[in-house]
């Protein structure tokens, strides 16, 4: 059974990862990048694939669930700023 | 002796929580807040809490440094929200 502390991470993970999302939303539709900051995306994507392998290493499902979702969200913004500069 | 993946959420939490610093600074110094989300803010806010009370569940000093630091930050736009909206 997943005990109450996994559900806290769970719902952590669904609320965080969810208002990352209206930002890709807005620049899949407009594509438009001009303010996004490259250099940002770039560090905050590598922090997160750290974060990932963090969570995996403390088997956290919510860690690896979230950070798994979250770098794909934020290496598609980079290559968005890439393409669309 | 801390350990290797201990080194990496902690470098993990100085990246991600460094790439929130901007923002604040920004909104800081100019005052114009126009452009942030205020249901956005609260509801990043309620899920960095979370992510803190599940870190102080798994005594992760990584998890535990980096969501108070951003749960203080973003708690910090939502009052600069409410204040120059």
């Amino acid at each position: 059974m997943i005990d109450f502390y996994e559900v806290i991470g769970l719902v952590a993970a669904f609320i965080t990862t969810a208002s990352f999302l209206p930002q890709v939303f807005k620049t899949h539709k407009t594509k438009d990048t001009s303010g996004l900051s490259l250099t940002m995306y770039i560090t905050f994507f590598i922090g997160i694939v750290l974060w990932l392998i963090y969570g995996i290493h403390l088997k956290s499902l919510a860690m690896i669930l979230a950070n798994s979702i979250t770098a794909v969200l934020s290496f598609y913004l980079v290559l968005m700023k890439l393409k669309y500069k």
